[in-house]
């Protein structure tokens, strides 16, 4: 089923919800729904509704919410923490697949090796919904934007640390979370010697990736498909 | 360490090889490399030469091998098989990451689903020896063309089946693989009921990939990624 968002603020309890902006647009100007027509609307934090359109404007809609469906937080957290990648395209590429493959926070920090020191938080923000809906996931992930690894460790004190690094001499699957887990990816080029050394400091796992050198955005896939079956 | 190809007939035994064409020209022209400098070949064949260029001309270069290191091909063989996927892009990555990842054959076939019956094969194997480059690998992943997953099955006769497939009840992580194993990944929309019958038939065990619904490269490379400690 594909479903449409819209944030918790935008719903009237359990009872209707009002879509607006961009969303709206493609809901009545694209796909060209209008009133007594069936959508599916999520909030990314737990409820998706089978509704039904009362009313439009020319760029919002009122849904009467028919059918509920709420899914608790999942716990243990699993949160990407990867270095800021410079090629755009496989920047997004990460970033689409750590909400496929789900994560349930990402954090991009700018790494020592990171060969850019910013990036279009909103329109990240925007391939994080985009990919939430299509994925199908009930809680949206939230994206956070660090300054380097230290701060990253600083904000998750408590999580397992997992870090990949293809220079760790044994590769064997990281083993189960039993609490909150940050996992942690370089950008091109990988952590730096004092990264490494700063992960291990704080009590970080180490983990190779296989035999093979991945790239950045392919190491995120490869990690967080580690955890599918928790 | 990077590293050049040269395919094995430009070998001359384990004392020389000889580059030619576009692999040539960028390492003379764009990365100036010339008469005893050092450089590292690969053969695709589970051979990588430490060697030294001895001779040069316009369009071709000769190096002699100073060390040699070779691998065996990989036991169980894993073969990723994906049904030919519409978006350009997306496809592409799906073949990079499945170097990356370790397929030891990729065989692309037209599913049931794919919305386009061909793909221009010879930018495809070009883009799986970058890949392969880029990774470090020993063994270059052979591309296999096939019209239908009927084909696949009757090529790949003898190995362990495996089907990506959202709609499964149970999603828990695949057996280990003890025969060489065929990893079926389908186009945009997954494999049509006919395919899933036709794999089952065949003795293919049906793998979810966790619970969120993942476009098809993602699928082809959290599927791959479950066999990396392999």
């Amino acid at each position: 089923m594909d479903f449409f968002y819209a944030p918790p603020e935008q719903w009237l309890q359990n009872s209707s919800v009002e879509i607006t902006g961009q969303e709206a647009r493609h809901i009545l100007k694209v796909l060209r729904y209008g009133e007594g027509d069936s959508i599916y609307v999520a909030d990314g934090a737990g409820r998706i509704a089978a509704c039904i359109i009362t009313g439009t404007t020319k760029n919002t809609l009122t849904a009467e919410v028919k059918n509920l469906e709420l899914k608790p937080e999942s716990f243990p957290k699993k949160v990407l923490a990867a270095g800021l990648i410079k090629v755009r395209e496989r920047f997004d590429f990460a970033v689409e697949k750590a909400v496929e493959l789900g994560a349930d926070e990402i954090c991009i920090f700018v790494a020592d090796h990171s060969q850019r020191k910013s990036f279009n938080i909103e329109k990240t923000a925007q391939h994080i919904i985009s990919a939430f809906k299509q994925s199908g996931r009930f809680w949206l992930p939230e994206l956070l934007v660090k300054k380097s690894l230290d701060e990253v460790l600083a904000h998750y004190r408590g999580f397992d640390i997992i870090m990949a690094h293809e220079k760790t001499e044994t590769s064997s699957r990281p083993e189960k979370l039993l609490n909150s887990g940050l996992l942690l990816v370089g950008p091109e080029g990988g952590f730096s010697e004092r990264e490494v050394l700063l992960a291990e400091q704080n009590g970080g796992q180490l983990v190779s990736l296989g035999n093979n050198r991945l790239r950045a955005e392919t190491a995120v896939a490869a990690l967080l498909a580690q955890y599918l079956f928790e």
